[in-house]
């Protein structure tokens, strides 16, 4: 058994090489400590990537969707839930749990994971995403960004110092950077002066974590740059410069077309490094997975499935399914006949309209279930189709159904 | 392997002895069909009785708490975590469930059982107290009571006829016969006419059992009188002598002094058969629960942990527990130390209080399961101390923590 300053330098180390080889197994299955990145194989027509992240909470096979828990739960799920569907890493909201519970409080008990209790892995966003959605008073300066609570209106400041102190506080296995998240559409001046801001926020980032490591987390980077291919590529290429442990594409899926969204996903993810895991924010619907991971992209995140399944409309093979609708009332099949969830295994589409008609909470929570599973599904089909080298076949059926085009 | 019309045979005759001797128990295990109920042990210093009732869904041991899942849904609970805390019956309305979706639907599914993808037992009450206590605009008559729909204002009848279809179309295993169920105060005038209008609806109800019986379920009477002891003697004979297969305890908890309601319970319980099960409605507390048993009452349902778990207020043995409260805020321990639940096997007083501040649906996910599983667990201990001959040291080392009485 190693010393814990032998794990921390092995640790350390693997930071800079995240490969798998390199860093020792043996090492990795005695203590699960430390963190390591390993590309297993690239689909050669596609880019289509399949790889282990692995954290000192979780082994997670990638292509990985993660669901998003804001506020340290995933909305109508508990972490058992989680874990019988094998989820392996979870999303929570630095914005979120800093106006509550607090940083301060999740630290004080031991961590998001023992807050929560939550055996697998937790990424946090920064909050960049946050200030600038729901907030309509803020001040954009370069020390940080000043915002006001949607919960009591009281005024904060995030800069990426108080950020990555209140990441750490919180104690995920992933953190993010802070950046500036702007709307679209923007000019491609002020992107490029964003652009800017975000790369020096980046490097004091950086900087703040390296201060505060202490081997239990990493961060990565947000690539920024709007619809301009220019501007993500030169930007990009600056935040490699930097090397974080991994990197992600934000700023998408705002408004702008599909198109351009995925020529994005395909700027940045031509600039960034091979070894490094890639992170596609806030994407999307399970063809734009498809669609990212076809450009080379290993994460994903998305209020997607649970937003809507609350709403009443889960999502299956064939698209989506509007529970709600009169056709399901007397339907007395499963959500998707083919699905092993819970949700299909033991109960039925009329069963589940009842429920949201009745205003009960367990129509959400089936239906969060069903299209959570779903989701996590399709990205171990995925990465199968690509470690057994018939993605694109996969794809081309995967579409072609969900998007109903035979 | 006997034939279905021997099964049937045997069941109609169960239906009179009630013993499981005489019921035969090889039977009874050969096809799980059939009802019995058997009186296994009586505490002689309180009356407190333990069972065993079984129906063609489970075995249950007395005495017993009925989760309420009024439409259908133990509110934020799944069929599977009831399964996993051992709840073997459950309450459903049938008030509720006649207006959404329809008897005519669950009947479509293949009952209520199918319906929900519940395989434990069901009771569905009658209606009469949500008709009385849900509309401000109802017409008694004797033929019956005309109502108006909470949901859509529709107008509708439900007779002493139209309610035993529909129990029999919503397919539980126990029918409870419709009863007015009077408010409190009400003068011994109007009590005794109203006794009397239950009476004959009890007969009704009787009548249309008997002529829809399939041996698939069997009928409660409910025993009304409100506080005045004579009627609830004479009329709780009454409905003796038209032997039904089990008998409630209704009306009370409706304002009453506690001290009326237990003189009740006791006015009624000793009228009442000792080989039938007793089921005392709507009730209550923890407390007002074990005093019940020690009056010899096997059957109960309440609304009590569901509810108040959804406002954040959970049941210990040390009493309420409002987990709402500032103090709870930075308790990292369990809800109840002791307890087995799993609430309190994963979570912290201060993650639920959280999830509550937040409005996450978790929060009252977990305050339910607990409180459900405390519900369940006194009954458990009850009966245990029953079967053991040590009942009235439980009661008084219960209430006394209970009430905080040391």
């Amino acid at each position: 058994m190693l010393s814990y300053k032998d794990t921390y330098k092995v640790r350390r180390t693997c930071r800079f090489k995240q490969k798998r080889e390199v860093y020792l197994p043996d090492m990795a299955q005695q203590d699960n400590a430390g963190f390591s990145f390993e590309v297993q194989k690239i689909c050669p027509e596609t880019g289509a990537r399949a790889g282990i992240l692995t954290t000192p909470h979780s082994v997670i096979e990638t292509p990985v969707f993660m669901p998003v828990g804001t506020q340290s739960t995933v909305k109508t799920m508990s972490q058992q839930e989680l874990e019988e569907i094998d989820a392996r890493i979870i999303l929570g909201n630095t914005y979120h749990l800093y106006l509550r519970p607090g940083a301060e409080l999740i630290r004080e008990a031991g961590g998001i994971h023992e807050f929560m209790g939550w055996k697998g892995s937790v990424l946090t966003d920064s909050g960049g995403y946050q200030v600038f959605s729901l907030n309509d008073l803020r001040k954009i300066t370069r020390e940080g960004v000043w915002f006001r609570s949607h919960i009591d209106g009281s005024k904060h400041l995030f800069s990426p110092e108080s950020v990555i102190k209140t990441e750490h506080d919180i104690g995920a296995d992933i953190i993010m950077a802070f950046d500036e998240c702007i709307p679209y559409p923007a000019t491609v001046e002020y992107t490029e002066r964003s652009c800017k801001l975000t790369e020096e926020w980046a490097a004091r980032c950086r900087d703040t974590h390296e201060k505060l490591d202490d081997g239990s987390c990493v961060l990565f980077a947000i690539c920024q740059g709007s619809v301009y291919p220019e501007l993500r590529e030169k930007y990009a290429q600056r935040l490699v410069d930097m090397d974080f442990w991994g990197y992600a594409i934000g700023g998408l899926a705002v408004g702008e077309p599909k198109k351009d969204m995925f020529d994005m996903v395909g700027a940045n993810a031509r600039m960034l490094p091979e070894h490094k895991p890639r992170y596609l924010m806030g994407v999307g619907f399970p063809d734009d997975i498809v669609e990212a991971v076809s450009r080379g992209v290993d994460m994903f995140d998305c209020v997607m499935p649970t937003r809507n399944a609350r709403n009443g409309t889960v999502f299956t093979y064939d698209g989506k399914l509007v529970l709600k609708n009169a056709h399901t009332a007397r339907d007395f099949g499963p959500i998707d006949p083919g699905c092993q969830c819970p949700s299909c295994r033991n109960y039925t589409r009329a069963y589940i309209r009842h429920l949201f008609q009745a205003g009960e909470i367990l129509g959400p929570r089936l239906a969060t279930m069903h299209s959570i599973y779903f989701y996590l599904e399709i990205m171990r089909e995925m990465r199968k189709a690509i470690m057994e080298d018939r993605y694109p076949q996969w794809r081309n059926d995967f579409l072609r159904r969900y998007r109903k085009e035979e």
